[in-house]
């Protein structure tokens, strides 16, 4: 194999881990195409000899397969594997006329690049319904009312009126207890998580606890700090935190675990809270879509238990754009000062978002369209369930009505398989292992669907719901899968 | 000394260096004064025994009281030293009537806290000259013409618009041979040298050579990357570019040194691209004001002569405004890569802004903005040059004709009085040696201001103007000093 993989000379700079990985193998399989060097019709190896091959995942080498024949690069054709597509790579190039000009006919076809025509991967909004007229009249009463002050080099903190604008809404809407004073704006929940764990690093920790499901990104940069890792397991009960000794904080989405979407029992929230005024230990609460509740009140925040050991994160992305690039933490007060040295001692956001954003806050726009919103993701979930009880009644989707995800179980064994028959519908959406099961995870592997329904506008919904229930198996046991293993 | 203080029963909570030892000290003796600790008339020790006594900088307490003089806290006279301002501190509470009500003229006067009336502090443009309604106008056009996507997680090295549009205006502009590829946008240069710093302490460079004379902000940042320091002579033809050996990178003010005022010399500029180029050093240009120069074209950028070994740093602060947060860097190819992971592999900027700056550039909205802000400082610098010819004529000013500061050059030992006059005047204005004096410096100490003539607001400068020349000594030998040492 590695014989017949070397022949298409294919020159792999390959990144040693995460997204990288994939993205390089990926780039490298795209140019060897563009390039003809793997010509239209070849087959190439199956995932799994390739990645034994390389030495890597065989679930990253079905990405770059999936993405691929998502952008029309490769097919994929029951009983015929993974092939080249025909038309995309360049006839071999012939002499030119005398004149200079290619004779008619001579020009290597453009390939065809595409985008999947539909996106169901996690973690955006509907980006087509950010408020831009609401957002625009806001920018201009909140430019328009600013001191020229306002535009100089501002507080590390951030802008006091987006401050006090958060921490009225927090209290109100999430039931944390936030004081202007603690509130430190940052650039999106990464920014903030990567602040906390120098911090943390900084005071000694060494150890930090996840779930055993949770985001890759968010463990790229805890290690990135240098902090080690310890997985908790995650039940129907949200996660278990009955932590090992020698952790110094834990990483929690109490409101909506992700991505298994269960809230942590009440039983949970006490005692990690417990665990902290014990230890001394700082628990970081990503709350990341703790506004959007379908079947109740939202669970209030978990800080709101214990503000003196309790970092409550929340963000912008989900609720208006992640493009705003705007996230804030209440945190403990014996935090601020180091999490603001950490910034580097100045404001990192832009005064115009957040004076914008105070103005949102402050008029009620912001409310207003978070309920617009919850209503129309709440349609979403609710069509999506109906679909699949329909159309694939041996999916189960799991976790609470809330949201922009639900994850939908498959049966064992069938994940790679569904993700690549997803992508040869057209539709991008991410299976549960590659991204969100830890390399340490304690629980079970389990073969699932991360299904983002907010991602898509909503011109696109229907028709990304049609390709999901059009890839997925309706069997119990995924014989009846419409794309081969 | 100590007892006197100890009676005064201030409790200082001193961070242990830099602006907060200082902004705490002024916390502290602003505390004091507000609740009555220390009592209206009280004498305070002189800035020499304090410091003494507290084991701190002369200068660092000279600048809290400084500070607090131009607050109204704190009045100094000639001949009787600094003394707590009078009607500032509460009158001894007294006993409220049976009704509850405080008997009339029991309540303590409200303490009068005022900034200082000017603004000389360098670092800032004028914030009143920010272009709001253009701005606005192309916020809107910019938003209302982008795509959905744009308000998703982006590109981490910043959008691809401005991206674009900033290669060909640093081009055009500063002969940046800039590739949008290698174009990383960041939120302003302070940001964007944290993350080199990081960079280079990852790829095991151990010493940065700076300026003897710089910015106080930038050694941190540096120093917290766990970067040493070396410090380099500044003369009339800038840095001196013979590097020490055991020095990985440089980083420089090439175009106008910063505070001093000189451009690099050309043989100078040579030598130290031949020496990033001999030793695989990497050469930083910050390039903090290159497009505000009066007697010429400006110089251009050494990225120019050698863009696989400098990196340039280019900021909206001091062109449009801090608040902006936005800042970038044309960097050699091989550091794209690491510079992304060191932000997280996440942009840092809000996409609104980007677009907005992205619309400014291409409409040509801020080459109109840079031309006019070009011509109101350039008035602003000689009408300095004029006062001082006038009213001072022992004060030198030096360094080009340029920017948005300039250094008047003081009677040797008088730098400090001066700036405590400057406050008494309600100016606030920065003495070179607190701030811009590194520790290592090996350029003879100096005393001299650096008086930001960009800060304040068109209706503020010509009072600024008189205020700092009512501050400064006209005798050579600093001998008639408005304000004691």
């Amino acid at each position: 194999m590695a014989r017949s993989w070397a022949t298409f000379g294919v020159d792999l700079h390959l990144e040693p881990t995460g997204p990288h990985l994939r993205r390089g193998l990926t780039d490298a399989l795209r140019e060897a195409v563009r390039s003809g060097r793997l010509p239209s019709g070849t087959r190439l190896p199956s995932s799994r000899s390739l990645a034994a091959d390389l030495g890597i995942a065989r679930n990253t080498v079905a990405d770059a397969y999936a993405d691929l024949v998502a952008e029309g690069w490769l097919t994929a054709r029951q009983g015929s594997g993974t092939r080249v597509a025909t038309g995309v790579a360049p006839t071999p190039s012939r002499p030119r006329g005398d004149s200079g000009v290619p004779p008619t006919g001579a020009a290597p076809p453009r390939p065809e690049r595409r985008r999947p025509a539909y996106d169901l991967r996690p973690g955006t909004p509907d980006l087509g319904s950010f408020p831009r007229a609401q957002w625009l009249r806001a920018a201009r009463r909140a430019l328009t009312a600013a001191p020229s002050d306002a535009l100089g080099y501002g507080d590390p903190r951030g802008r006091a009126e987006l401050r006090t604008a958060l921490a009225g809404y927090l209290s109100r809407a999430r039931g944390v207890r936030a004081d202007p004073e603690r509130v430190v704006v940052c650039s999106g929940f990464a920014h903030g998580l990567g602040l906390l764990a120098g911090v943390l690093r900084a005071r000694g920790v060494r150890t930090i606890a996840v779930d055993s499901y949770g985001l890759d990104e968010h463990w790229r940069l805890l290690a990135a700090a240098g902090l080690g890792m310890t997985a908790l397991p995650v039940d129907e009960r949200g996660t278990d935190t009955r932590l090992p000794g020698g952790v110094g904080a834990v990483l929690l989405t109490p409101a909506h675990q992700f991505p298994m979407g269960v809230p942590l029992h009440h039983d949970r929230r006490a005692a990690v809270v417990d665990w902290a005024r014990h230890t001394g230990g700082l628990v970081l609460e990503d709350d990341y879509d703790g506004e959007f509740r379908y079947d109740r009140q939202p669970v209030g925040a978990l800080q709101g238990l214990g503000p003196d050991h309790v970092v409550y994160l929340g963000t912008a992305s989900k609720s208006l754009a992640p493009g705003l690039r705007l996230g804030w933490m209440a945190l403990p007060p014996d935090l601020v000062e180091e999490v603001v040295a950490a910034k580097g001692g100045v404001d990192s956001s832009g005064v115009l978002d957040q004076l914008t954003l105070a103005e949102f806050l402050t008029s009620g726009a912001y409310d207003r369209h978070v309920r617009a919103a919850r209503l129309r993701y709440r349609r979403r979930r609710d069509a999506l369930v109906a679909a699949l009880t329909a159309q694939a009644p041996a999916i189960r989707v799991t976790g609470i009505a809330a949201g922009l995800h639900a994850v939908l179980r498959l049966p064992p064994g069938t994940e790679e398989a569904v993700v690549r028959a997803a992508a040869y519908q057209g539709l991008a959406v991410h299976g549960l292992t590659p991204r969100h099961r830890h390399p340490d995870a304690v629980t079970e592997p389990l073969d699932a669907l991360v299904v983002g329904y907010g991602t898509p506008p909503d011109h696109a919904w229907s028709g990304a719901l049609d390709a999901l229930c059009a890839a997925l198996p309706s069997g119990e046991n995924g014989s009846d899968l419409r794309f081969p293993g």
